[in-house]
């Protein structure tokens, strides 16, 4: 069954407010070698490997599922691994 | 300077109602290949190569900081990989 691995971020044009709220917090601990942090989403998705069978299809049904619904086209980019995982 | 990268995500024996969620939109979109979302969190960190020199030391400062700040040890696993990237 193949497992799609999607990360989506923001843009790097983008001021990352709650990148900036985790580094304070880590440099409030004592983690002051952390420069930069960005924050974005980690997505697992499972897919039927009856439907997923061609690999150019699968590729372009997950362009469309971040274009429509994951990431926001506007202020995240997204990008994606495509794995076989034994079932 | 070296990049690294996390990815935080639900123990697995957890629900992720979020993730559900994501799945039923994506099925509501027609996309009814998709049999499991799991979601999590991704974050980049940019380190001061000065002080990360010591891969091994940087190795534990990362584990320091998901054990203390960025991951619930009770509800999340993580994993992050250490990439350099040139300055």
């Amino acid at each position: 069954m193949p497992q799609v691995k999607v990360i989506v971020t923001l843009k790097p044009t983008l001021l990352d407010a709650q990148g900036r709220v985790v580094k304070e917090a880590l440099h409030s601990l004592g983690y002051t070698e952390v420069e930069q942090v960005r924050m974005g989403k980690y997505l697992e998705l499972q897919v039927d490997a009856q439907e997923a069978n061609d690999r150019r299809v699968l590729e372009n049904r997950i362009r469309e599922m971040c274009d429509r619904l994951l990431a926001n086209p506007v202020t995240e980019d997204y990008r994606f691994e495509i794995e076989e995982v034994p079932v």
